[in-house]
């Protein structure tokens, strides 16, 4: 089958072998928004000579602004209450093949608020086939770092922190970007300067004028300042949420690209946290799994 | 004399009697940055037939990327300090005419992070002609809101929180901003939940979020989401700092534009701090405070 793990910014297809091995990887810009809603078509063009009949799809590909929109199934929720989920797109420009598409999971927390996610939870049914059924801490860092608990084969809870987004944003757009310069490279001094002024008084929003100040009394150079911000969010997700209190002491799984885990691994370990970390391919174990779960399998 | 504040974004010009009454008040958005340089030329021209020979400036004009850099004086600073501090712009294209720029004010905290403001300190010494010399604490909302405490003569401490910044880039460039519609104005329903919401465990950049899973879920409509987030911003701002804790069954005195401190006014009272607003034109008594203490009053 082939598994693609489509986003609002990206697109990546995982050609995959009866095993759940990956034969073929490919991956595009054109994600759900940049596609402009020629999902079809855009999805041809991806996977073109690759001719096996199954599709399994999952991000924002199936929201609301996507190709059609997948309800959202509440947690807690096992692999089967994710696969019974999964609805099935028209696809007639793609004649002899199935497309499905993965729900996001939704969570009401403690304080009535609501939480959702899309996409990641093809990542999490990955984790699941590859740990035992006690409580596993999962972080995935990305535009919307997403933190989630899976234990018994079902995701039990998860949060949002919008730190990736926050961070772009304001190297981007604010007075505190203007003062930055150079490549985005991780300086490990400015990152950790960042990490421990997050622990002091005054939170985020006092803690965001620091990048200004620091950059004005010469304190860090231009080219360390994107670094100092990154450990200031970062410490500011981690500490600001109870879960990585409980994590002290024990193993939390990463999972995402090197180029974003690197600073996440420097901050849980300052944070007496052991990592393990997974690649991405997880998506496409996750969503062989869901293909499985849902009887999809007999038909590839 | 003639008053101005010109800060990065917009000048305001005031003519002063000899008793410090504002005579004629005149506002450009020809800030200092939008004004490329351009200084001597752009004061000229919104001073047009206003023929006082002295003119004090506070604001951005003096700093780095300003008119000319007057250097940060260090608190605690008296108004003799700031007065002492300010500098002489050269002003051949105004024959005839004095031109000052006062200092932005510099604070090293008791965790050794500097803090800068510049602009604020005009307010400030207009404030301190006003009441005792008792403790009083300031809010000034804003781009960067400006919290300071004045006593005995002095402005001893200040921090500044970048709610305003924030709150102005979210709602242009994050997510967030894509499911917001309508004018904005408070919806006071909205603001107070985004207020409680600050309360709750997880931080600022997992409450962000809620700003969409609301929208999503319709809990809020999408003409109320920029007041939620405006309650959410500010309630972490207050809720994040020793001095808002401090400052209960108190009184703030609050500084600023009715459009701007409206929001303020209303997150305050419901934290049970009272109010005392002043408007904008404590920059023009303050700016008269600073002439007279460095003895360019005789002058005029």
């Amino acid at each position: 089958m082939i598994a693609v793990d489509w986003g609002s910014s990206s697109l990546r297809a995982f050609r995959l072998g009866a095993a759940g091995e990956v034969l073929e990887q490919r991956s595009s810009a054109l994600g759900a928004i940049a596609c402009e809603g020629r999902f079809e078509s855009v999805l041809a063009g991806q996977i073109a000579g690759w001719n096996d009949p199954l599709l399994v799809l999952a991000g924002m590909v199936g929201s609301r602004q996507g190709w059609i929109e997948v309800p959202y199934v509440d947690c807690p929720a096992t692999l089967r209450d994710i696969a019974t989920g999964m609805r099935r797109a028209d696809a007639a420009a793609l004649p002899g093949r199935q497309v499905w598409i993965a729900p996001g999971l939704r969570y009401r927390n403690d304080n009535h608020a609501f939480d959702v996610l899309r996409g990641e939870e093809a990542q999490l049914c990955g984790l699941m086939q590859r740990v035992d059924t006690q409580a596993h801490l999962v972080c995935m860092p990305g535009t919307h770092s997403k933190w989630a608990r899976i234990e018994g084969g079902c995701v039990r809870e998860f949060f949002t922190a919008m730190t990736g987004e926050v961070f772009d944003i304001l190297r981007k757009h604010s007075l505190l970007g203007r003062l930055m310069s150079g490549d985005s490279s991780l300086d490990r001094d400015a990152f950790l300067q960042g990490m421990d002024r997050a622990r002091q008084s005054g939170g985020l929003l006092h803690h965001l004028f620091s990048v200004r100040t620091n950059g004005l009394m010469g304190v860090l150079q231009p080219g360390q300042l994107s670094s100092y911000l990154s450990g200031l969010l970062i410490a500011h997700e981690l500490l600001d949420s109870d879960w990585c209190t409980q994590a002290r002491g024990h193993t939390v799984h990463l999972i995402g690209a090197p180029a974003l885990t690197a600073a996440y691994v420097l901050a849980l370990r300052r944070f007496d946290i052991d990592v393990q970390q997974h690649d991405e391919t997880l998506a496409a174990t996750g969503l062989l799994a869901l293909a499985r779960a849902a009887d999809l399998h007999s038909f590839s």
